[in-house]
């Protein structure tokens, strides 16, 4: 299905002249209709204060392939939503919006959107995130002379990971790895491509994953403490790199210093940072009593914890910790209780407390569901991008087999054609607004979830994914180990400790073409910037251009044989003209690239038999 | 097209069994499937404080065509939204949401949605809503010596109304009806069987249409004052009937008292009830001068107007003025403007202050757009559904050559076939929530926009425009005039004087036909609180079941002749095992009702040619 004569238009520089307008500010938005579709007139619908109001487009350039229509947009609200309304000769209307185009009248769900928000930091836009969960990362001598404290279990590097939730151990179990282990690995993050390096929490705390937090002032013993927290941030920053930590706002630990406190007596002025009932029960993240839910609605505990230059937020984005900002764990339940929401008002505290040490800070709330009325406001500046990325992308190369297991819903993720798969993603990018969605996480998967090698069954298939993670909008985030083949059926099996000393086990290929990627996408700022067409799209290929004025960079991905895909060159020439590259993605064995026959580019047939990377 | 087969589920007593639970409660949420749809499994999805969690459901009633499921549903938040995950046997998954199923994870947008908040007014939900722009609707001879303001230009009754918003004299054309011209006329909204009494604003105000006020305190003379007013109100009360206001909460006259107050002294009190610059210039709605835009940010103004028993909200449910609700004007708009949105609070105000006057007040806001947002909450119970019902009937119905003008776009409302058309409605449905939707307002125009009977050039295809209206869900407001056939090419030109000296004029068949859609609606309690099951549908016909545990109700509609529709009478059935009665809405001459052949329900052939009205 080619959809190259679609009528197209997305927030990104080819097609809105200002990606970061203020307030009142007047953008130019830019549409493209292709020769082929009878468009007479256009308009672009916005509202003002929720009023709705047209202002007509003006094509400004046609050729033999494609009308440039141009209007002007006033950025009215802060969050300014818009599409296009095309009519044709014969009274025919449809709309443009986020997830194309539609015949009948539909709500704004889908429209696209501009913001007058401060836009999030380039660094949080241009790098590659590295995730490390520091207890299975690496292990550096100091290790060895730590003592194992009275809650863990000893685990051996080598020791298979313990990961049912039935079992007692999964939590406790214990391999050892601390920040020193991940400084002497930099040079391993830099073999991804990675720019920006996410720890998952290093507060103390008796468990492995440390999302249990003792107390948020100082790192875990276990992990080498404030000192290798500091080496940790130098080394990190030496390469030019960037630093987030992982803060749980929703809960603590109920060995949390606040929460014992608040416990031993009622009067305890962290007693109303939680949610006691008057009986001593309390609210906790799910039902689980040893994860007490904080707050929000508590001033005492929005000073402590999010707002101000003496809170939590905000003490780690100085010296010696240092961060540039944070993932925030749970994010989407943070500040909901039943009837209480101030979700919004804790992401926008978090935001400002965090620009206020740090203008470029960056905020990225977790967020496993629908984030949509969460983004593109003056809180979070993304989300781990698990609806809009993780899920279509396995649907579209999970192995029928696959024994991985689902997160978040009952069933695993099904495998699904290509269409699907392309509405899916067209639709989230739409609902989560341009600037949040390519902002957002492109994850394969992380501490929480299968392992996309273990999804996919296999490693070209799990180059295309990597692929797509890389050349889709957004920003791709690697969990440790993915890029060496590490599996896992679920998010406690994923944890498995990395096989420093076991390179014979690494994927080496699969680990140089997630380099080669990374190095794609910084050489070609349409990868980092670039709007998104979608081309051509069957059940087993999916064809899109990164549009960017300095240039287009086309991709197309496979996930099994399938015939030549024939797209027209003149409809395919984004803006600038000119193709600045191409990624082939597949599965098959041909080497050959993209080829261009007279008015055609050619994405050529391939068997499937076998498996290669990409080719630019 | 038959959609019998699709899964179902609304929030219609049939299928959810509180209507109004409280906060915590749980809710059985039912749904059926076919016997020819392979599901296998079912949850019913929802979110904890944004959480996604699944709840099973289990298969609870099977016969040979359907299968009941029933799962338990915790009301976790005020609106909880929810939807459904159907799995088959060999792994395909789809999702039933509230505007039918798809196969690809979507956001949550479309999602069902039950409300904790306090449910609407019964009256306000099942009664048929009768709207009266008092300057056009009945002269009384006290009319006749009443002197005539310098503003106005005097009209004769018969005269033409002037309409073209470039003419001057549009908003000054003074007809001079009065409000004992309506009491005096009340028989006539009972034989159109309305049970609420709406009339646009009685406040003093220097144009016919009074939208912008002088003062919020008494009754235009022109009008009567308030004495006439107190007679209108125990006129309408003494019939068991209701009456609502019409007040405009996003802006005043410019010739209003605290405005002028304002404007004289910059420190006035007032002065910061409207959102004047530093060089006395102020916002306005839509740039019109004469509207100068209030500020309820401002504290002062929010006690003036909605907040607390002397708010101009809470007097006029008292007597001399006693109404019952409000109908908000440009509520959409109100407490917007800019970065500043306090649009929800102002709604709450509105609604808590009514309330705590009259606990079954009733508040609908106007919203020519989408209100998706700001309904199904604690503010506005529902909203004047342009949207969801005005557009997507037109579209359906409204002749090629129709004069009618578009209102609040650019084009006119294009000629649509019924797949696109019941795509929107159910689009709409699912965005506004079923309590919201349902309670919202059914309308064919209004004041402000063209009338249906210019919009579909024919008697008979408006009484079908008028079965739908009083048959989907939604309460009916009919604007005074359309029940005899009055035109109108725009709003201003819609606000024809009601032709009571000239009854040759009137259409009386489609004023039998209102009423005894009325008594339709009265008799049948699925056609007042029913779910709505989509049965069949094809470009020129619209055949759905509104289900209800006391007997359902199927509605059939043609817009072009069309051959018989059989639909299996074994799918058709609901919860209740029989089917009530029978609506048929269609342009042709058949006087045959629905018949039922062996298992089959049979909508008869149509050939178009002439017109008849329904048939119960």
């Amino acid at each position: 299905m080619n959809l190259l004569h679609e009528p197209h238009h997305d927030g990104s520089p080819t097609y809105l002249d200002q990606e970061a307008p203020v307030l009142g500010a007047t953008v130019t938005v830019r549409l493209r209709t292709s020769a082929e579709d009878p468009v007479e007139r256009v308009w672009v619908r916005t509202t003002y204060d929720a009023e709705p109001v047209f202002h007509p487009c003006t094509a400004v350039a046609r050729d033999a392939h494609t009308t440039w229509w141009e209007g002007a947009l006033p950025v009215r609200n802060p969050v300014t939503h818009y599409r296009f309304l095309l009519a044709d000769a014969d009274g025919q209307q449809r709309w443009l919006t986020a997830a194309g185009t539609v015949e009948h009248d539909l709500a704004d769900a889908l429209d696209f959107r501009v913001s007058a928000h401060e836009p999030p930091p380039d660094w949080g836009r241009d790098g590659v995130v590295y995730q490390v969960f520091p207890d299975r990362f690496a292990r550096s001598a100091a290790a060895d002379e730590r003592e194992t404290p009275a809650w863990a279990e000893p685990a051996d590097w080598d020791d298979e990971v313990v990961f049912e939730l039935s079992d007692p151990r999964t939590p406790l179990q214990l391999f050892g790895g601390d920040l020193d282990g991940v400084v002497e690995h930099l040079d391993h993050v830099a073999a991804v491509g990675a720019t920006i390096l996410y720890t998952t929490p290093v507060f103390p705390g008796e468990s492995n994953h440390r999302y249990n937090a003792s107390t948020f002032d100082g790192v875990e013993p276990l992990l080498g403490g404030d000192a290798a927290y500091e080496r940790l941030a130098r080394a990190v920053h030496a390469r030019g790199w960037r630093l987030l930590g992982d803060l749980t706002t929703n809960h603590t630990g109920d060995t949390h210093e606040w929460f014992l406190a608040a416990v031993a007596d009622p009067d305890a002025p962290t007693r109303s940072w939680y949610h006691f009932d008057a009986d001593g029960g309390y609210e906790c993240w799910m039902g689980f009593a040893t994860l007490p839910k904080l707050n929000h609605a508590d001033p005492g505990l929005r000073a402590a914890m999010v707002e101000g230059p003496d809170s939590i937020v905000a003490r780690w984005l100085r010296p010696p910790y240092d961060v540039d900002g944070w993932r925030i764990d749970v994010a989407n339940m943070t500040g909901r209780l039943g009837a209480l929401d101030v979700n919004h008002e804790v992401a926008r505290a978090v935001r400002r407390t965090a620009q206020a040490e740090r203008p470029d800070a960056l905020v990225i709330g977790e967020h496993n569901h629908d984030a949509s009325g969460d983004l593109d406001g003056d809180g979070w500046h993304g989300t781990m991008n698990y609806s809009g990325f993780s899920w279509p992308v396995w649907s579209w190369l999970r192995a029928p087999d696959s024994p991985a297991r689902a997160f978040g819903r009952p069933l695993p993720v099904p495998r699904r054609p290509g269409p699907l798969v392309q509405r899916t993603l067209r639709e989230w990018l739409a609902r989560y607004g341009w600037r949040a969605a390519s902002t957002s996480w492109n994850i394969l998967g992380s501490h929480d979830s299968a392992r996309i090698r273990t999804v996919v069954q296999d490693p070209a298939r799990h180059r295309v994914a990597a692929g797509l993670q890389f050349t889709l909008p957004g920003v791709p985030m690697v969990f440790a180990g993915d890029e060496i083949g590490l599996e896992g059926i679920v998010g406690e099996d994923s944890r498995r400790p990395m096989p420093w000393q076991h390179r014979e086990r690494w994927d080496t290929a699969t680990l140089a073409a997630y380099g080669a990627l990374a190095a794609a996408r910084r050489e070609h700022v349409a990868l980092r910037r670039g709007g998104l067409r979608w081309a051509h799209v069957d059940d087993d290929t999916l064809v899109f251009v990164r549009e960017h004025p300095d240039g287009d960079v086309l991709i197309a991905a496979r996930r099994a044989a399938g015939p030549a895909v024939r797209l027209p060159a003149g409809q395919l020439l984004g803006a600038a003209g000119r193709l600045d590259g191409a990624v082939v993605l597949a599965t098959e064995g041909a080497s050959t690239p993209l080829v261009r026959e007279g008015e055609e580019v050619v994405v050529p047939a391939g068997d499937g038999a076998s498996l290669t990377g990409w080719r630019l």
